[in-house]
């Protein structure tokens, strides 16, 4: 028996799982949460204050994933490290940090450390708001606004470029001492290997490369500013390895580390959504897959590189090698019913969910399950935290309309659901007109297990079937997939990730398909949503931009 | 020292107070709740089950409060009743009854007890709505429209002859039985005096009669139905007096249910609205009324006839002799937060409020007082109970829009609260353009006094001054001040209803002013909600009304 270990680094915490490779069974995991957690106060032992919008984290908090929760993974599994023939990695993105040429990350360097650039920018560090729209502006005059159209338009703070300028902004000394800005999810992997890679997924859909005209030329990043000119050559690498592809050889060092037998096969770095595609059975196109958390990641292969407007990125080589990988998403989902439970559930609902004995969710889903589709008369607009997909913009906000004295918490909860709903079906309908089509649903990701009202009234709204993946760690599986690759078929893996998936990844025999009658009151009430979502998302009336700013004025005066 | 009379007929209970005619101060009064209460399920007394909609009374449970809560404030007040010059009354309206020529309601007699439609219809008995559309569609298609204009260009169910029409068409028996139909409010002073008197406050906004054109032709009573063609000669009277006016003298009989001597003047009937004008200082135009409750009622008076569109009406001698009255309206106002602290405040609140030994509306005053004016980021449509004035349409629904993770419940109680204050403004405003000017609000009802951040909202957003009169019981009050005009200056009374109130009708100290720095951030809100109010409420999407039709649509298949 082989078997192969995914490392899945996520906000919070690193859990390493130990998958049988003939089945993707998972064996044993463990997770270990990262000392530092997610840096937004002040630098770790120091008085130093970050800005608002700011989220570190410490590099050291990874290399701890791979010391106690890979040996804790193996002990629990009883797997004799000779049998493991491969890691593969899943990271959160765009995480980045400065190193040295050797890979020492600035924050490990006594001169550095009470610099906060030194340490790693957190996928939701937002503190390069400014530079990010200035690139937009400056791509969009300077005619290199056909590149952001593989980005459905727009270049996010998040992503790479918009960071790394905000670090030579800011810290331009800081900025001329690191030999390398680098994804930590290839920095771990260098971690593990002693060989610097750069994966096609992270410097796709956050740095702006593409297979065939590769990153933006210099021409752009010196429109940008002068001192970037050169930031591909000076601080990154030109050359991308596609998903799949092995990376290099545990080192003796980090085989002490974990376990494991120096030598064996790492894969190429990954991230989180990413990686969770073939593990959702998808390797192919028409089948996009959803990872329903606090926001919804929509992940979709293509067979040909189209412009879909308002996707988060295409990316030929992203999701799996040799195809379009599309990627749109929603960017409140979870974090609405979240939302809505904390602020708006009254004390009775609490107490007859305790008594019960269920959470007020669980009891939320209960009502709002007794009752058909339009029976509440409540419509929203699911922009708590502003619209990814398809209107890219951020500062949208919510909406909702229809309330009578009668309508109850659970009519606004099922509104809430539905308007989720809408939005996927707004990004699958935008998807299929432009040539990337879509015939089926996987769901992952924590919802699909916590709410089966969601579920069928999403396969109601979109009138399509939705297929539950059987691993419910499905990142680390994707990645312990991607160990198996890197591993290949001579070693006991597989020589393509297809091969991987067919074995390794299942679904469950649950599945939920569209119900003929509630999808046609849906039908009408998709009609009402769109209507209301191109008023206020399209500029009709942009209402929801100046009540933000008229907000942001009057507390500017405060 | 001479005392006048007023009792003030509400919803569930009547009260009577006993007031100082020189100063109008409250020296005693007495509640008697009616024993029968709202009937809305079952005829009292008997099995026979009532429609959806339907609200009726026990006209027995108003003379019971002549005959305790008369007596009983007498006694709390220690005054004698020689000294009691007068007594008016004040009414819900239109709250109507069939009787026979004597008076004596259809519900008294045996032969007619058992019929639903022998009791008094209250004033939100609601079942006579396809009766309301097709007079008001009759009106338009034969020529009768204009005289809808006098009421925002809609009759509502809740008045005469719609109410009227109800009887006829589903106890055509009964309604022939009827000698009278007549407004409880005219009935009750009947029962006082043994005078059949109508009054023209409630013929003018309730039974379509205006001072120059009378009642509605024959011609337009034929158009809607044959059978109603001389219902006016048939169930009611011609003439109509002015309010202040002197009804008659109280009988023996009446004498003896409430201790006071026979003789007594007795005023005409009034409506609990329109009496607390000039209760409330308000004799003259420039000043509107808002009696604000779980809805407003808006009360100014204008110096000529002006159709103003979205009004509830207008009538020449409806508040004050002489002077038109022009009353509009907000459906749902205090109903609004009653609603939110039911289905939308957290448990955390409740118990925060509890510890706090406050109630919840005030623990969220407080937290909402703690913001300016913009900082929520929220906007909202205040027609959970559709909306009166200005768009006069019961199928609009509410909407807030605004809305992120961060919003809290004080952020929605208080965007709830300016929405209320926009909707006054946008009344203000129409009054104004259409030459009714308004230069100072006077606040009186259950908000006032229990929401003081609501006042200076109000203040704010309408950019006027709101005044507070000194009686809490208002509408007794205000009957009691007719009462002494009944009485006459000559009995120690007053002449004239102006007379009465400069002397009896007082302001508090206390007053509202507008902050000018939160009027101007409103004047910018109040821009984005006229552009909301006009394109959900006019026509350009009428989203509201079609989720309305879905849902009809939908329940009756369930």
């Amino acid at each position: 028996m082989k078997y192969v270990i995914g490392v899945d680094f996520g906000t919070l915490s690193g859990r390493a799982a130990i998958v049988d490779v003939s089945t993707g069974e998972e064996i044993a995991s463990s997770v270990h949460p990262y000392a530092n957690g997610v840096i937004d106060e002040h630098l770790p032992g120091s008085s130093i204050r970050l800005e608002p919008d700011w989220a570190l984290q410490d590099p050291d908090d990874y290399l701890e994933v791979f010391k106690q929760a890979i040996p804790a993974a193996l002990k629990y599994s009883g797997v004799s490290s000779e049998n493991v023939i491969g890691i593969g990695i899943d990271f959160t993105a765009c995480t980045m940090l400065p190193t040295k040429a050797d890979g020492t990350p600035l924050s490990f360097l006594s001169e550095w450390r009470q610099r906060p650039h030194a340490w790693v920018k957190l996928w939701k560090h937002h503190a390069a708001q400014p530079e990010a729209n200035r690139l937009n502006a400056i791509a969009r005059e300077t005619g290199f606004g056909d590149i952001l159209e593989r980005y459905g338009g727009k270049i996010s703070s998040e992503w790479f470029f918009p960071k790394a300028w905000q670090i030579l902004n800011e810290d331009p000394g800081l900025y001329a001492a690191a030999d390398r800005l680098i994804e930590a999810a290839d920095w771990v992997v260098w971690q593990l290997t002693d060989v610097e890679t750069r994966n096609s997924c992270t410097a796709g859909y956050k740095a702006m490369w593409s297979k065939v005209d590769g990153f933006p030329p210099k021409a752009f990043f010196k429109a940008l500013d002068p001192r970037l000119e050169n930031i591909v050559e000076e601080k990154m690498k030109r050359e991308i390895l596609p998903l799949g592809v092995k990376a290099g050889s545990l080192t003796p060092q980090a085989a002490a580390w974990t376990g494991l037998k120096a030598g064996t096969a790492v894969a190429v770095a990954n991230v989180d959504a990413h990686v969770s595609v073939p593990a959702a059975t998808v390797t192919e196109s028409g089948r996009m897959v959803m990872i329903m958390g606090t926001s919804i990641c929509h992940m979709v292969i293509g067979e040909s590189e189209q412009i879909v407007p308002g996707m988060c990125g295409v990316v030929m080589d992203g999701i799996v090698p040799n195809k379009p990988g599309f990627e749109a998403g929603q960017s409140c989902v979870g974090d609405h019913f979240q939302w809505f439970t904390e602020n708006c559930v009254p004390y009775e609902y609490h107490q007859a969910a305790e008594q019960a004995g269920i959470s007020v969710h669980q009891y939320l889903e209960v009502k709002a399950a007794a009752q058909k589709p339009g029976e509440s008369g409540l419509l929203a607009l699911d922009w708590w935290n502003g619209n990814r997909s398809v209107l890219v913009d951020v500062d949208l906000t919510g909406m909702m309309l229809g309330m009578t004295l009668l309508s109850k918490p659970e009519d606004i909860y099922r509104a809430l659901i539905e308007a989720t709903a809408y939005g996927t079906r707004l990004i699958i309908e935008t998807f299929e007109k432009n040539k990337v089509p879509i015939h089926e649903l996987i769901a992952t990701g924590g919802l699909p297990d916590r709410n089966k009202l969601l579920m069928q009234i999403y396969a109601d709204v979109t009138g399509l079937p939705i297929f539950i993946p059987l691993a419910s760690q499905i990142g680390a599986l994707g990645s312990a997939m991607h160990g198996a690759v890197a591993a290949g078929a001579a070693s006991g893996g597989y020589d393509s990730i297809l091969d991987a998936s067919i074995h390794m990844a299942k679904l469950r025999d649950e599945s939920y398909h569209p119900i003929p009658e509630n999808k046609k009151v849906y039908d009408l009430l998709y009609r009402e949503y769109l209507r209301v979502h191109d008023y206020f998302g399209r500029g009709e009336n942009d209402v929801m931009k100046r009540l933000k700013e008229l907000k942001a004025e009057v507390m500017s005066h405060a």
